[in-house]
């Protein structure tokens, strides 16, 4: 633990020479990167097998399900796509050194806000292989010194991995040391009171772990720990919107953050179009969990549920789905900011108005008008990388890409000036003039 | 404390009301508030001298500085200042609704990120009474609901503005119970465990009362709790920018965040650059604290001090400051992003190479190139209001106006698009291409 400790601590002294590596050693790096994964195959397949065989053996006990099993396997196509998810990272523009605002305080004083990395970030994600060069390329391309932690039944994988890949940058002149691989439960644990060393952490996994690291940290935590997303359908809603809409925000795949749990339905119109909602549930094999009110809109012989009170509050993750009736938008929206996560909710409607009221009102990070709330994510949203789902309130909100890594620092060029000039009787003024000047250091 | 729990939730619940305010009624607001101020001269002027008195007695007894019975009083011409604050937060721009970017995912379906208030904040500020109108103002006109402390040596005077203030801006629209007064140190304790209902906490203070705070809560904490900013001079400095730079960062207002507690000096220049400086800061009354190789360049005529360890990571605040020779540009990066609290640090050198490897390496919110570190502020910065600043590495980084105040949204706005139609064979592509369209909603 001492020693993940220093090695961290090393870590953040090497994120300080990174954050300031130009973009043509960075790119070289990740070249170097993607034609290491490309030479080492054998060597990954190889201790993927162990892993592999490892979980094999414990789902044939009945201790792992054969969906995790799958999802463990590397082979020879996904090594391609771990090569070429890095090569699309060479690609996107370095953020590192972008001016993003220019002020002239005066003359021959200017004041810069540009862009710089966080530092060092801890990034846990219970998942597969494939996270790890997707993390490290993210991190390196963004200037980042991260540790990083993946599943446990995939840590033969990911030590090879990591290995095969930080030689690689290494030696093409990103400063060593810079990455760390946490391999223990107890490494997660020793990282949390790491505030001071490790700027930001990004925890993916279930709901119950995020949450976990949430309570039991003081660095800043960026992610979510559930995703109760709504569909509100308006008495103004086009009825074949509103029904393609809610099916698919439910049913297009019900295991993820962003599908719908609650469908609230404007009893204006609960009669025409509950009634055809609960059919097409029923043909994809959706439980339907009513308040009293909907129940009476829905044909006798479609089976549902009485609906109780944690009902309102639940993440089903799964074909399952709440419905209530309301009697205004007002009361939707009420609902909404009551029981959602503040993640993703949409309406259906084709008023204008109504539009504009829940777009400013539902306190949550993606807000829809007349689209699945499926669509919330990073790679849809045009990232090109995600590194998580947001529904913090500060920093980054919603699916968060590359800049959600970065923070920016201002940087004053002057020749002389000292601030005693500007206060008092005869104080120069200062100028405050906008400039689409750049920081050329 | 009940009670304080139940006004900040339903201030949450007005929030959320306030950030989907127009402009409009929040400008009216602004304007009834700064006429109420102007109509209540007595009323505040009488609180304020039932403040002054105490505060003369506490005075008298030795438990309170002269210097904070003067900044706690208040007269005709300080409320005339308060009035003219908001008039200025009033001109500000409104930032809710912004449009930050805009990417067309298909025809048809386009997704905005849209400037939005963060929702609740807690602010607490141990100062004088001017600072209830401006942050009262400052979250109205950025529709964020906020629970406000404010020193309690000013109750009387700030109960009274914040009643005055409130009632005028409840009764131009802005939703009743939005603002909270909070009087007791309970009440800091109260909200500290409060994290869901309060988005962001904003103490400022002393650095014990702000290491306190962020210590003790897992609500998001944006400030500073110390400020150990440092001069490095180069080999390369001018040496009258050398000079100049240096004593305005220590010696003209030493008592704040941002002023210089630690000299670097090149050991190359170190002959002819410290006995000027040694003799400056004698004539100035600052106290030097070297270590051995600055004392040998220090005349015999200056009283020094030897530095001892912890001194290089002292915040003074005061006529001191401490002085050590390095040998390298390297060296002095080093010795900054190792003793500093990454605030402010500034380099004087006329070589541009290190300039820029200064500003790229230094990990401070403020990195400044030939000019005091005394420039490191909301006013200078050109911000209109400071609301505080921040050595976070997330969200807001250095002099934080009102822009910190605000996340965003994702707005996506379709005519039934489902993710269906986006997977699996024949998939629809995704276009991403970004576009100048504003949200219009």
């Amino acid at each position: 633990m001492a020693q993940l400790t220093s090695r961290i601590k090393e870590a953040r002294e090497a994120s300080l020479v990174l954050a300031a590596l130009d973009t043509g050693t960075k790119n070289n790096a990740l070249k170097a990167m993607a034609a290491a994964l490309d030479g080492n195959r054998e060597r990954i397949l190889e201790a993927n097998r162990k892993d592999v065989s490892a979980a094999e053996e414990m789902s044939r006990r009945g201790e792992m399900p054969a969906s995790l099993v799958k999802r463990l396997k590397v082979d020879d196509e996904k090594i391609s796509g771990m090569v070429a998810g890095i090569e699309d990272v060479t690609r996107l523009e370095d953020p590192v050194g972008e001016t993003m605002s220019a002020l002239k305080l005066d003359e021959g004083l200017t004041l810069y806000q540009v862009k710089c990395p966080i530092g060092m970030l801890g990034v846990i994600f219970e998942s597969r292989p494939d996270v790890v060069p997707q993390i490290l390329s993210l991190c390196l391309k963004s200037g980042n010194g991260v540790a990083f932690k993946g599943g446990s039944e995939a840590s033969n994988s990911n030590r090879v991995l990591f290995d095969v890949l930080t030689e690689a940058a290494y030696s093409a002149g990103v400063p060593r040391g810079a990455f760390v691989l946490m391999e223990t439960r107890e490494d997660i644990g020793a990282i949390l009171g790491m505030h001071g060393d490790i700027d930001l952490l990004i925890p993916r996994g279930s709901n119950e772990f995020v949450r976990y690291i949430q309570e039991n940290t003081r660095i800043p935590v960026l992610g979510h720990s559930a995703g109760i997303c709504h569909v509100y359908v308006d008495d103004e809603a086009d009825m074949d919107i509103a029904l393609a809409v809610t099916l698919d925000s439910k049913v297009q795949y019900p295991a993820v953050c962003n599908a719908a749990e609650t469908l609230l339905v404007n009893s204006k119109i609960a009669g025409g179009f509950l009634p055809m909602m609960a059919k097409l549930f029923k043909e994809s094999g959706v439980e339907m969990r009513v308040d009293a009110r909907a129940k009476a809109f829905v044909p006798k012989d479609v089976a549902i549920v009485d609906a109780k009170d944690e009902d309102w509050d639940a993440e089903y993750n799964d074909m399952v789905i709440s419905i209530a009736v309301v009697d205004s938008l007002d009361e939707a929206i009420g609902f909404i900011n009551r029981h959602g996560s503040h993640h993703t909710d949409a309406i259906v409607t084709r008023d204008g108005g109504r539009q504009s009221e829940f777009v400013r009102r539902v306190d949550s990070a993606d807000v829809f008008v007349n689209a699945s709330t499926r669509f919330s994510d990073g790679f849809r949203y045009g990232k090109g990388a995600e590194v998580g789902i947001s529904t913090n309130k500060v920093h980054s909100r919603g699916p968060v890409g590359m800049e959600g890594l970065m923070i920016y620092k201002y940087v004053l060029i002057g020749n002389g000036q000292v601030v005693k000039d500007y206060v008092g009787k005869d104080a120069k003024r200062f100028l405050h003039q906008r400039t689409d000047e750049r920081y050329g250091g």
